[in-house]
């Protein structure tokens, strides 16, 4: 049953595509039901295989999708006689394993002889749970089969390595790409040990963000913003500029969704000079019924001084002294003397807070996307401040010239030829999927 | 044998989606035989179904790209005991359709319960070849599967209801609208009677389709560019507007590709002004050795008045005079009195010309590719005279102003709200490929 494989020197590969119908928020299927010519990435009539039961864990590991952040979304299957005697998803951040939850009242007499699949291996060191791997230990299991390797070098081939010491250890890479970009945010920090950034926004054929008259239209489709709103509940905060708040009001929150575990991700505004207290009535009533409505969270990104400004002003309004004294809203900022750019000062700010951060949102913050509008997108593009970018293309045109990326923003780009914007910016396209009438591209670095 | 089908009131849908692995240029995997994860349309090791003979039917129909243009190129294989016996592909513009040349020098005894596979139906009229539906007549044929139905009026249905009338017609439309994409301009014409219009061009995310240094460069890699040629292959024109020219001077004509016909499309320049006769020296060494490289035939699209000035000069330089008397150049331009856009001016001129172009092609002009600049492009777009995108998109950005679309014409666009061009403008993504590091859509109306 030793399974002869070298699980030395595996590098996880940085550049890499996903199957048809999988996009970095799983399989889409699982969203959109009634998706047209998608079908599972392998011949499901033909009975059973480990591919099979593969596909049937990664669905598994869907179910918590972003319950377990920060940590990943694991799912785990055990199989007896082609039937699922036993199914686990990893539990809140703190709580148990997917392993540990397929394991409980299961019987060593039922997984005699069983299969157990797992999307990512088992842990082996003491973390707030026990070790995983020790589930498997003095079991009569007949096999383990792990999709992918886990990228936390405490684990890595580790996990495996002790399946494999006890004779039941397998791998399947059939998923492994599919299984890294689900659990992206947590791979990120693992090999990079920083916050993962994605960037968002719904674009025409011609590259407008928004029409110039600033009458608010969603530009993408139906599809398009159940996926968005799909990864918003996904990543663990999600941040828009004070320009396209006090354009749209969104309400920055989880709808649309069949699939909703009714956690809203934290709302953070980057708002440098303020603005926000400065609001006429008008603007005030639809902020509170709408971006600022009750019952959830929200950071301001603000300017040190500019704060202080407004914190001592002895003619505060009641609204300005009610937005410093609610508290579901938090002001921050960045308290060091240097002078930063844009998206270095919204990340120097994260960082520097991440403990207010920790308070609101309940567990660490690993993940942020940035919606909009086109300004700050533009800085965190310019700056090379993100790790994915999730782009929607509506098939129209809208001829305008306002809400174009790098419209507004210091051109650093006019600098390069394009030449040497090809090598100096390798992205690569992960994956693609035709939302309704919409084309999502996913696209991260190499 | 007979199959109980309605051929009454099929209408062939404007709007549909093609396959994985197909685009408006076939299937991809014959242009790239390396292409990675692009498997056929069916599992080909479930033996010789219909399906399996269609999808091959479909590759042979592949053979005689542009070849057989203005008449579509449909693919005919005769099937016995799962081997092929014959096959064809439509020959040049009056020569034989593919039935007539799969059926040459087969016996009757051969076609004795073989099973003849067609991509479109048999044509029933006397044309400049006699109809191919007589070919079945007093034959021993087991069936024919024909995979669509023509949009010419005078065959539309009636090719297939007299194979079901000689008791031997079956209809199996698994590929219907990859057949109907291959054959595009020929469907738009019958369906419109109109000059097909393609517009081709590669952009960055931020939609520059170059960069503002002028510096030129390739935007797309490899691949788009091989599937670009091979564009220019399949249409019979192919235009650019004359800053273009002097800035890039692009041969415009056919590399990089295996299957190649060596079938050049005629060269178009839009050069209302006449920029071409007052090039300097340098540029016109350039545009000898590129553009205007012998053997090749272009067709200028002038304004009249201002031709009829360069061509009554009695300054006249030998550059010049050589430019008017080469007898692979043609000046042409639109005689009317009206005034005109630009779009609007160049079909005018196309249509006014056609015998000229019919003397320099050698057929019918059916279709033409608009490869750039921008501003022409734009034109096309705003005057909504075309009928498919190709929009080749590659991961980087560029962050120019100077080539984008709509940058530098009259911005119609602008009047309208997001809402009101969404409704305006009824595009639909019909196929989508990665192609190498870049994403392909194209673009049809609904």
């Amino acid at each position: 049953m030793l399974t002869n494989i070298s699980t030395k020197g595996r590098q996880l590969k940085m550049s890499f595509s996903l199957k048809k119908g999988f996009t970095f928020g799983g399989w889409l299927p699982h969203l959109f039901p009634n998706m047209e010519n998608i079908y599972p990435p392998l011949d499901t009539t033909i009975s059973h295989s480990d591919e099979y039961w593969l596909f049937r864990t990664f669905l598994e590991s869907m179910k918590n999708a972003s319950i377990s952040n920060p940590n990943p979304s694991v799912g785990c299957l055990i199989v007896k006689n082609n039937n699922i005697i036993s199914s686990g998803c990893t539990e809140s951040w703190g709580n148990r394993h997917a392993e540990r939850v397929a394991f409980q009242n299961i019987s060593a007499e039922d997984l005699k002889n069983s299969s157990v699949y797992i999307t990512l291996e088992p842990c082996t060191h003491q973390g707030r749970q026990p070790p995983c791997s020790e589930l498997f230990k003095n079991k009569d299991i007949g096999k383990v089969v792990v999709g992918c390797i886990d990228p936390n070098p405490v684990v890595s081939n580790q996990g495996i390595q002790s399946l494999i010491n006890l004779g039941i250890g397998q791998t399947n890479f059939f998923l492994s790409n599919e299984i890294k970009a689900w659990n992206y945010p947590f791979f990120i920090q693992q090999q990079k040990n920083k916050l993962f950034i994605a960037l968002k926004w719904a674009q025409s054929l011609d590259g407008c963000l928004a029409d110039d008259n600033d009458g608010w239209q969603w530009i993408s489709g139906e599809q398009s913003r159940t996926y968005a709103h799909w990864l918003r509940q996904k990543y663990d905060a999600i941040m828009v500029g004070i320009g396209t708040v006090l354009n749209d009001f969104p309400s920055l929150d989880i709808r649309n969704l069949n699939h909703i575990n009714q956690r809203n991700p934290l709302k953070m505004i980057y708002d440098p000079e303020g603005k926000i207290f400065s609001c006429n009535e008008e603007q005030q009533k639809k902020l509170l019924q709408k971006t600022l409505q009750k019952g959830s969270h929200k950071i301001f990104i603000v300017d040190k001084n500019i704060f202080e400004k407004f914190r001592n002003s002895k003619q505060i309004s009641i609204w300005q002294k009610n937005l410093l004294e609610n508290n579901e809203i938090e002001f921050i900022n960045y308290q060091g003397e240097n002078k930063l750019n844009t998206a270095e000062y919204i990340i120097e700010c994260l960082n520097e807070n991440n403990s207010k951060i920790l308070n609101f949102l309940g567990r660490p913050l690993q993940s942020i996307m940035i919606e909009g509008g086109h300004r700050l997108l533009s800085s965190f593009i310019q700056e090379n401040h993100f790790d994915i970018m999730h782009i929607f293309t509506a098939p129209f045109f809208l001829g305008g010239e306002k809400h174009k990326l790098f419209s507004k923003v210091k051109r650093s780009y006019q600098d390069y030829s394009i030449k040497e914007v090809k090598n100096e910016t390798r992205y690569h396209i992960a994956a693609q999927a035709l939302l309704g009438e919409d084309n999502l591209l996913e696209i991260i670095k190499k």
